[in-house]
């Protein structure tokens, strides 16, 4: 049976996370049933990477089986039509039947988007993480680089998180400014359940001085979730990326290209 | 009484415009009432320039008096405890009694952010305007030198415009792009109802190679309101900035940086 392969974008702020419940508001459900309508079949997706309540995707990445003929063109406007505007397909490509959108992903990136500034802002409410106090780009790169590499994350896991090994490679932890504007880039093999907002929690409080950016290696070796700070606010986070190997052609966009694309904003 | 004056900016996404309605649900409903209760007595506020619904406010500014003794520095907060956060006061301001919120403001600015893609993007839903049609800058551009200066804008005006004459002077209209987004800066002593939208249905029609540049004087001329294409959607319009003579020192920004803050997005 064909294997397709999506790419999609959503907003977040209005799903229950990526994942189906019954009787849940999720994107998996919403997206479920809008290619039901599109194939004439009920239709089960697989996802790169699950994303929580709240979490927005810029670029999420699902396959899916059919045996439905539909023209490659018209899955895009199709399927879209099906959708609200927050949930949005943005390409589509025949992929081969050993193509996984999960186990076949190499790597995913994630960015955090956050705003630094006196007074929060309504026009990005739910879109962007915010903060009141100033924060030291500096700072927060020399932490940031403590935590690149293989490490055991268990103080920044969720204690719900299921994984079997709380060790993960962050490959990259890259922060850039842009006037009130923070953007942290994150890429691994995989993620633990709310690593990302809970290395956030660190690298805002190293950002504005009341711990040194060594605390930051200190908490990795003490692997005491209790130690670390509360997890950030979702509103901010994004699944950016996945990568596959190239031989499956899919179109993902660089991250920083993905975050222009879709907000406008430039990565300096 | 002391007067003072606010700075303002909202998502106008989920309220119907600006201006009271009887049982309405509007943005100048929601802060009367705000400030209502951080003042314990009813107020009467007056802006710069009514939106319409769906219109967003980088800067909106309104005057209140008020016998009520509150430092200042407690305003911002005070009265943001009281709004959703569709709604963020941002700055507060004691002004002499001549200062008026509408009739002092020497100009008004708006700026239109429309994003030009295929596929349209969930992110930033209802807060930018959106062509799949590829855009010609230059072309925009030769259209927007031909509507600067003084015209009867008759042709860009809503059958419903209380305006004693269609006569305004556009100062200035600006278009920059930064991948995918085009920025539209438009400046006039004051606007029609519906003028931004309308003179946006127009570049939109001249940028997808539609009409020639030239067009733009001959709706100008005409000055038939059912030659010139309909009103574009209210999704990416902004009301950025109202200029005040200096003397009563209100610390707004100029557009770019006022873009800047709230949205990330850098004009070139």
């Amino acid at each position: 049976m064909p294997r397709i392969a999506l790419g999609l974008a959503y907003d977040g702020a209005s799903w229950n996370g990526w994942q189906t419940q019954p009787g849940g508001r999720t994107v998996q459900d919403r997206l479920e049933a809008a290619l039901a309508s599109f194939l004439d079949h009920p239709v089960a997706t697989i996802c790169a990477g699950r994303t929580d309540t709240g979490v927005h995707a810029l670029e999420q990445v699902v396959h899916i089986d059919t045996s439905a003929e539909r023209r490659l063109e018209s899955w895009v406007r199709g399927v879209n039509a099906m959708l609200p505007p927050s949930i949005r397909v943005q390409w589509a490509r025949a992929v081969d039947a050993d193509f996984h959108a999960r186990y076949s992903a190499t790597a995913r990136s994630y960015v955090y988007l956050l705003r630094s500034h006196r007074v929060a802002s309504p026009i990005l409410h739910g879109k962007v993480g915010w903060t009141h106090r100033p924060l030291e780009l500096d700072a927060m790169r020399r932490a940031a680089s403590l935590l690149c590499g293989e490490h055991d994350f268990s103080a920044f896991r969720s204690s719900e998180c299921q994984a079997a090994s709380p060790v993960r490679t962050l490959e990259a932890l890259t922060i850039s400014q842009s006037g009130d504007f923070f953007l942290f880039t994150f890429k691994a093999n995989a993620f633990l359940h709310h690593m990302v907002r809970n290395l956030m929690g660190v690298l805002v409080e190293v950002g504005r001085g009341k711990f040194p950016p060594e605390w930051t290696a200190e908490l990795l070796n003490h692997r005491d979730r209790r130690r670390a700070p509360a997890t950030f606010s979702a509103a901010g986070l994004y699944l950016a990326r996945a990568d596959y190997p190239e031989r499956y052609g899919l179109p993902s966009l660089p991250v920083q290209d993905a975050l222009h694309t879709h907000l406008g904003i430039s990565l300096s």
